[in-house]
């Protein structure tokens, strides 16, 4: 059984993939894809669009997770035109899943938190340590998007049994695909 | 020259495509992509996207745009869980649009509204009434999405002269911003 978490934004989108072993859960993967800004703006962010599009499902096809998890929208965003392409970012990452097949999973922020810290407004710095000490990590993951990644991905893990129930009760589309 | 002009959102995507005639500006189709809610909500999402994606690159193959016009990512969207919802649907229209090797436009929304119906800050019945009148319709384009998207088409083809400067001095893809 293998998640993938994914922490959407247009600059940087952490991903973090772990699986099921018998020693527990382990690290398949983690990182960021890095977009670069430049040139005009209208370009810019069509560009990284389909950058960030390319490199995500070449993810998806290197770590070939049987679930994707990803945090709900939320509602503390700042600015809405932050929110807008922060929601870019997101879409593309969605319609990459949807094509590939396979099983979303929506988390509340509180929710990954309170699972990986065990509080759910950890700040950041709280998510990277807690993520470090799980997985025995020499430093904890940086940036901080990397760690929230892993621990969705975790979180997502962690309710795989719910998932099974979801399976049944909903059909194929909410089915874990190739199971534990 | 051929300009398709897209009002993104993931209930209601309004478009309008308009080309120069000898005749003055032609309305060549212009609707709304309208996608149904349903089901469990992450589904939902991505679903719809995914649904989108699929319509709006029909619509550009139909239509064969020279240049797609879309409105800049603006800051009075009310809610910033509505602006990443929004920003979702834009998102993937902007990455099918970089895909199709097409140019876009990006205008502010005081600039489409002050070019249909001479002011800047014209709300959606006045512009469904700019809209009809302009081309002479029986009737005012509804919903909104359908008068605003033919309206940012034809602020896209009014501008084309600068349109065409910018591209040969940058070539295709960077368009029309300094004509602004």
């Amino acid at each position: 059984m293998r998640a993938l978490g994914v922490d959407p934004g247009l600059r940087i989108t952490g991903y973090g993939c772990v699986e099921d072993r018998t020693s527990g859960v382990g690290i398949v993967e983690a990182g960021v894809i890095r977009l670069v800004r430049g040139g005009e703006e209208a370009r810019s962010v069509s560009a990284r669009l389909a950058e960030l599009d390319r490199d995500f499902r070449e993810l998806l096809e290197r770590v070939r997770p049987d679930v994707v998890g990803v945090e709900a929208v939320f509602s503390h965003v700042a600015h809405p035109a932050t929110a807008i392409i922060m929601g870019h970012a997101r879409g593309v990452l969605l319609l990459a899943v949807e094509r590939a097949g396979l099983p979303l999973v929506e988390l509340r922020p509180t929710q990954v938190k309170k699972a990986m810290s065990g509080w759910g407004a950890a700040g950041k710095s709280q998510m990277q340590r807690a993520v470090q000490a799980r997985f025995g990590l020499e430093r904890p993951p940086s940036p901080p998007d990397v760690a929230d990644a892993l621990a969705i991905a975790v979180c997502v893990l962690e309710r795989s049994g719910d998932f099974n129930t979801e399976t049944e009760r909903h059909g194929v589309r909410n089915v874990l695909r190739r199971g534990a």
